[in-house]
């Protein structure tokens, strides 16, 4: 549960502005991400769901009126209109789980201008952190293909809501569970978890501790063996092992995890006990899970924590929400670095003859290409034409993509750059629009 | 509004095994950070207030209940247990605004051992963003005295409360407010904004939208002036002064800030609007504050986004909650790297004749020292102490520690480390605890 007021003070002064001017003809935005962070090849669109129910349900409330109205910035005739603000416009947009480029449009809102305006702040906060860890966790799934990965990383994200779409956003990017309890309700997806050192720690010693928790959870005994000796903690699993004790996974969370895994994978098939998988967390990320997959490191499955869930080698993109038309006329920035093409926009995607991407080409609307358009309708009038789609098929969808990228863009390091290429529609209107504004 | 199930899900399954062992004795945890990033000399602790309140307000309500009873980890006797969970333990801890440093607690949980291993994941994800952000904004602050700084991070903050809880923590480490309505509403933050490039292309020429602007802002008007091109914009916002139209401020959001500002600068006075500011925003953080500051740019303000609001340099911590007493026994954790300081601690700090932090010593609880201890009883029996602290208390207290941090140590750049000395009565515990777990 949100607010409208979770916004930036110049949506609402600029509304006074519209409003006070009677500027309310259909304005259109479009929300893309111009340079890619150098950590990535492509960006995989998420987010979308939540933008959507933020749309449906935003109204201002009394509460919110108040402050507004005490605030100093505000008409009381502005306040009365805000009253029955709603968003009433409809929105383009990828379906999530779509792999995306620089400068493509993920989502394209078209609205009288204060609606279309008032709703930047909060769909690119939604969006963006979505779009920043579906992104990230695709990269673990291509860098780990065949491992469980789980996210393990609430506590260090960026407060509840970071961690509750965190989960989500992993979830469909190709990650196989969260350990994060609210998400799994939230979203149905498969929760996962057993002890912490505290566990251990508390108990007077190390097996007891085991021995204990294996006699609740019988059927999800995951055993933490690095609080103190990582091997002397293997051989006491063993001897658990040994007594009848159904124990399913053991997990190692410091040291040196290639070494250490290694070391207790030999003492437990040495045992009899090959089905006990071995577990790792602990400071991972692609580059860490590609060195274990090139080494044949034997890890069955993977905590990934902090460095997913704030997508630490780039913690944001470079995401705008811009004007790309008002009244009819097509608009454009030419701020220095900032530059945007104008008018509303329509993404085509071109594949080879094996099914993988080729290029995409980016026009006006109205353009009709022969490739697939990838922004397709999701709201009319305020409305969504479709119930939510189901995680599982935004997953599907996810993995079919990651398919098919080529293999220099599956790289963890960037190796090429994928051709986004201007339609000649497309660059006729934005010389049409520098004529019209006198820029050129 | 959050949930009792915004947790990890081990902390369920051990508090089951606990549940069932009966081990509901005392426990003592402390939440500190490890190795502090290499850009970061000093934190500065906060997130105290949101962590009580998720304290006093702890419960599992009927939908969670209900989900937790078929998620297929746990028995229906455990599920009543939950029913009547209440976190009714004591908390001592920093107040907000503090300075810490490595491996010092920042705050202390005694409490029945189920209560207080529960609490963990929120507690971590609520304190180590807030102190990240606080961190950040701190630097920011010591970059650019007696400049306005205002928080523009809301859109590419990880999510709501990531946008919200940032706004608070750079307020009371010395931002002078926040583009977020929701955060002015909430916490009495000073809220700024006034237009995006949005509302300049909505008009057919930008002189046009500077004029209606005004008229509907008399007292508020900061306008916009890169769309096109800053320097013909600027000759626009004197031709409109010249005009007698009051006007606060521009705003230069990309290009060459300090060019333009140079630039703007000069037109504005020889105009004879000397009383006109500069305000800059666009990529800003505080390597690009002290640059302006060290060339004496002629900017009187800044807007920090992104880089504050996702801590970029440095986007988590190396926060732990770990347990240092079970029983009335110390206990320690050992794994490599991940060694902890064992039972109930205090942080005693120095300060030299001229009132500047000269060391800390770190100890155990019982040992008084003549230093100012760090930690204060905020908690007794789930209760607060007292009511929440004023932010314009925090903040007071936070720019009179940060006074206080010897040079070295206030720059960007790592310079020095700060002395926290294990006292003697520490190390002997340790050793102890050490001998009685057989570790040594």
């Amino acid at each position: 549960m949100t607010s409208a007021l979770l916004t930036d003070l110049y949506q609402l002064t600029m509304l006074q502005a519209y409003w006070y001017e009677r500027m309310e003809e259909t304005a259109v935005f479009e929300l893309f991400v111009r340079q890619f962070p150098k950590e990535r090849n492509f960006l995989v669109a998420a987010g979308l769901e939540q933008g959507l129910e933020y749309l449906e349900n935003l109204a201002f409330g009394d509460e919110e009126c108040q402050f507004l109205a005490q605030s100093g910035f505000f008409e009381p005739g502005f306040i009365e209109y805000l009253k029955n603000f709603r968003f009433t416009g409809d929105v383009d947009a990828m379906p999530e789980g779509t792999i995306f480029f620089p400068n493509e449009p993920i989502l394209r809102v078209t609205a009288p201008l204060p609606q279309a305006q008032l709703i930047e702040t909060r769909l690119i906060n939604l969006l963006q952190f979505q779009t920043l860890i579906a992104s990230k966790a695709a990269r673990c799934a291509l860098a780990a293909p065949g491992k469980m990965l789980v996210d393990f990383g609430l506590r260090r994200a960026h407060g509840f809501e970071a961690g509750l779409l965190a989960a989500r956003a992993s979830y469909l990017a190709g990650f196989n569970g969260t350990s994060n309890v609210l998400a799994g309700m939230r979203f149905e997806i498969p929760i996962f978890g057993t002890m912490a050192h505290s566990y251990i720690m508390a108990h007077d010693d190390e097996a007891t501790a085991f021995r204990e928790f294996a006699k609740t959870q019988p059927s999800n005994v995951v055993l933490l063996i690095d609080t103190y000796d990582t091997l002397k903690a293997a051989d006491k699993v063993i001897a658990l092992a040994k007594e009848g004790i159904k124990i399913k996974a053991v997990r190692i969370d410091s040291g040196n995890l290639e070494e250490l895994a290694l070391a207790v994978r030999r003492k437990l098939d040495q045992a009899g006990f090959p089905e006990i998988k071995i577990f790792a967390s602990g400071d991972l990320d692609e580059y860490v899970l590609q060195h274990f997959l090139d080494r044949s490191t034997p890890i069955d499955g993977f905590g990934v924590g902090t460095k997913l869930t704030t997508s630490s080698d780039a913690p944001y993109l470079n995401s705008a929400y811009k004007l790309q038309e008002y009244a009819g006329l097509p608009r454009r920035k030419v701020s220095p670095g900032k530059q945007t093409w104008p008018g509303r926009k329509q993404v085509y995607r071109y594949h080879d003859q094996n099914g993988l991407f080729l290029k995409d080409v980016l026009t006006t609307q109205g353009d009709l290409l022969d490739g697939t358009p990838l922004l397709q309708p999701v709201m009319r009038g305020g409305k969504r034409l479709a119930p939510p789609e189901p995680l599982s098929i935004i997953r599907t969808r996810c993995a079919a993509q990651l398919n098919s990228l080529p293999e220099a863009l599956k790289s963890l390091n960037i190796t090429a750059s994928y051709p986004v290429e201007i339609s000649p529609a497309l660059a006729r209107l934005a010389a049409e629009t520098d004529r019209r504004l006198g820029l050129k």
